[in-house]
């Protein structure tokens, strides 16, 4: 047995409360070493009355490991426990000192949790894994008020640039409430539209105005609530990390320098404020000298930001922000951002934009998910033809392992957005391979986001390009693409298994290009075929009960002794399920 | 190159702010596989302007791993890297998005450390490092005012049993400054001396009150003072986790049940509070029903809690906080507790009482240091002879990788405590084993703790027998033991090397029981040599300088060939220094 292999700490991932009586405990193998583990534990002051043993299980794998997981209810919320694990002719105990030949003798010496507290637990609000969201840029979803819009506005459908402007207002989201209703979707992200001198409104100058060009304050609250009224909860962006130039108190120490009273909100490192040989004398957001970065561990400017973060949840029912650029801002600030965020409403949704590892803001105290650009790649790269299944899978099980189990199932999981280039772009303009992302999307565990556009084939390259005006035209849309979304949507919604229930991948292999994985509850099960190649291709896989319908077409599925065989057209895909 | 043994995540220990300028970075490996680590590192948003490598160094190992460290002072306080590994012909690269055969192109997938945020910085009171502490339990070290003896007080000296009382108390410290002066310690941690039914006084009646068995409120400010005025530190015991039977919220929970107004104040499962097959019906320290636990997510019982902690920090300007059951209270509380405490006081000291892997809790936002019991059952297991040096040199490695170097830096190290049997008891009551773990307590990283009247050769077994009365009896006293102690204390206090200078093991081997290690800064270097086998023992190492002192008696040592050898007798021991 590979020892090197075997890791677990008493803590963040490894071990954590996922309910208020359940301790998720998980521990890494080298893939195909272990045979068996178990996890023994007990309460540390009555071993011997409170001992027992749990089976663990391969919960993911991935090209290394595989991660073993057991469920644990301690009944007096304290948890010590170790694990035996069992490998060909060898059994090992992994403790807190170590690794050892023999059963350690508790209850020193062993890993603990030493307590389920309530006020510790990581809730992520339940109507997050069951939300469709879909993301709009205010700017260019649609122009519903022309007498809002900014001088020198492009006709709609021009090529958008970095600094132009096409009129999309709030009025325009507004009048397409009906078509978002209609697509099923239940949530909808705004990229930021408080008052900012850019198209894209990251650099905020009032942020508790609305931008006179997409509106006012009380037409924001009307979109909300006329939201809210279809069941599509709302999200906005906070651009807490950094401003606008034109910021108000960043004018001012602009204008008073060392004396301004506002001189404490920025990270200056040198009166005046300049920029030299290309790097401004102040923080900002990269090198940008427009966008001065905020000390968010000055108590005034941490009062402002919570202000403005608790103002618009009680202002206008705000159901949750997306935090932008959140990763650099002081992990300080972030958990008195939840406490006030979810004061203000329990089920506020909490989504961090951080584009690499992001436990770190994971782990309860924090965010409640990130957006999930790690998955994109991957997702990306194996559509894309750029990987086979077996990779694919593996990268799969090494994500679903970076995060506790609330995260995963709410994890915001994107294709796409203003920040990359489009889906339908980054797969090679080839619509079948995009429709097996949104299967996968759809089917898969985490909330899908889907960029405005995507859905009735929008196309763009990176940022500017991949920010186009909403098409509008029918004779421009593409409506096979437009009711393929809208399909996968509605069974998605229409099935919890294929929200919450435990996902595993069933076939997948070094240089094939195929796969089939599940989805399962207790009620329900759903098995995902796909063949992401330009051949035909048969997959056959042992299945004991002849229950299975198609979940589209709602076709019965014949078992041949045992097993299913599916031919699949090139990039074809199907979805079977069964009621168990 | 075994690639499972490779581990790194961009986070706590592995990658974490050592100061305002300095990120930390760990890389673990199978031992012995990597020639050498490299990591890359620079700004993600001007990657080609910034790139820099820095070669890492093994910074400790243990059975299975070396740990690579690497210090890197990003210009901009972001940092984005990944690690180049070389062994034998191969190369491997290390980065968020796994291990690769090939660079990988920054600034995608590789691990971010975002930003250094000085709110975020895990800072520890620079005193804490410096000091000497030496544990006193009230009731045991010294009876100066016979007037305040409970009701039945015994004979000073006689057996300590669970329940009695010997009529320790403040003033007797006070009588005794000068022994401790003498002795070299700088700092106290005391036991609880709040009011409470029984001699150790972990069941706190009132929070805000001396015992008066001990003295009163005015008699432990004067006690604070005195010390403050010698330069002794002085650090109570936060028995936040459950308080007394008799404490008054419960008393009035016991009395009128559900309709009490604190019945919000405990866990209680169901009511009425009673004992149901050794169970009470409301959680307890343990299954102790005299201990009711606090619920301290109420907010009024934290509100309670803090109070106390500030209270003393102010009325006696109090030094630090030793946190009683630490691990079973929530995560939000000492969050909290620490903001409350370093408001009152930037430079207290938190020490919470954890027994098992602490990281949870020194990140930064909750403690300083923990109790390093792991270090103490180790120690005693070697100097125990129980364990080879080379066993020892790997579990000493394993510890400090455990958390980073703020912690390892002043980590409370004891090798006994009330909770323990005494050291010399733990060492076979052979006095050669006990001075040598004494020397390495005082020699090693970490912060060392006396516990009362091991100086002068107390014994015991476990609790009661270790709380036995202090010995004032010169005659009774081991005043050899005594010296030992003070030349230790006052060497360490002289060289600060032996405080903060970098430990390196140099000498240890599997079935040996000598060793030899270092302590290193950069105006000094201390060689610690000693031989814990019972056989007298030469050993050997190469050294270039012949500059080296005895630094216990002065006394050049010769180098012999750009060698030194040493010839200890059967558990001697040599300190060995020089200047750089």
């Amino acid at each position: 047995m590979q020892l090197e292999a075997l890791y677990h700490v008493p803590r963040d991932k490894w071990a954590y409360a996922y309910d208020r009586e359940t301790v998720h405990l998980r521990i890494r193998a080298k893939r195909g070493d272990a045979a068996a583990i178990t996890v023994v534990s007990g309460d540390k002051y009555d071993w011997d009355g409170t001992c027992a043993e749990a089976q663990m299980e391969v919960a993911a794998a991935d090209d290394l490991f595989d991660y073993w997981e057991a469920h644990v209810k301690p009944r007096f919320r304290r948890l010590t426990y170790y694990f035996r694990i069992e490998s060909g002719d060898e059994t090992f105990f992994v403790c807190e000192k170590g690794i050892l030949p023999e059963e350690p003798l508790p209850p020193r010496g062993n890993f603990e949790y030493p307590f389920i507290h309530p006020v510790d637990l990581f809730e992520v609000p339940a109507w997050a894994k069951d939300a469709v969201f879909y993301q709009i840029m205010p700017e260019r979803f649609a122009n519903g008020d022309p007498g809002n819009d900014p001088e020198g506005t492009k006709p709609w459908g021009g090529k958008p640039e970095r600094e132009n402007f096409f009129g999309g207002d709030i009025q325009g989201v507004i009048d397409h409430l009906d078509y978002l209703s209609d697509l099923g979707i239940n949530a909808i992200y705004f990229t930021p539209l408080f008052l900012s001198p850019s198209n894209h409104k990251y650099d905020i100058v009032d942020y508790k105005q609305v931008d006179p060009h997409f509106g006012d304050n009380k037409l924001l609250k009307e979109l909300v609530e006329r939201c809210h009224n279809r069941g599509i909860r709302v999200l906005l962006d906070a651009v807490f990390n950094h401003c606008s130039r034109e910021f108000p108190a960043f004018l001012d120490v602009l204008e008073n320098g060392a004396d301004s009273r506002y001189a404490g909100w920025f990270h200056i490192k040198s009166f005046p404020l300049e920029v030299v040989d290309g790097i401004p004398t102040y923080d900002t957001f990269g090198f940008y000298p427009d966008m001065p970065k905020f000390n968010t561990a000055n108590p005034e400017v941490k009062a402002f930001l919570l202000d403005v973060a608790e103002y618009w949840i009680k202002e206008i029912k705000l159901d949750g922000w997306r935090l932008d650029v959140s990763d650099e801002i002081d992990h300080s600030f972030w958990r008195d951002f939840r406490k006030v965020v979810k004061r203000a409403n329990p089920e506020a949704y909490i989504v961090g934009e951080v584009w690499s590892d992001s436990l770190s803001w994971l782990l309860g105290d924090q965010f409640d998910s990130v957006m999930n650009y790690p998955l994109s790649d991957t997702v990306l790269e194996f559509f894309g033809g750029k990987m086979d299944s077996g990779t694919f899978s593996n990268r799969l099980g090494s994500l679903l392992m970076r995060y506790p189990q609330q995260t995963n199932e709410a994890i915001f999981n994107l294709l796409c957005s203003h920040d990359t280039p489009r889906l339908l772009n980054c797969l090679g303009e080839d619509k079948r391979r995009m429709k097996l992302a949104v299967v996968f999307l759809f089917t898969f565990i985490g909330t899908p986001c889907i960029f405005y556009g995507d859905e009735i084939g929008l196309t763009g390259e990176g940022d500017p390009d991949c920010r186009k005006c909403m098409e509008w035209d029918p004779a421009k849309q593409d409506h096979e693409l437009h009711d393929f979304y809208r399909t996968l949507i509605g069974l998605r919604k229409n099935h919890v298994t294929l929200r919450s229930g435990r996902y595993r991948m069933l076939k997948a292999c070094r240089d094939e290009s195929c796969l089939v994985y599940e989805r399962e509850d207790s009620k329900q099960q759903f098995t995902i075929w796909m063949n992401n190649s330009a051949e035909p291709r048969t997959l056959t896989l042992p299945f004991e009960t002849d229950d299975w319908r198609d979940a589209l077409s709602g076709n019965r599925v014949k078992t041949d002794g045992g097993r299913i065989s599916l031919t699949l057209e090139p990039f074809g895909f199907r979805i079977l399920q069964r009621e168990l």
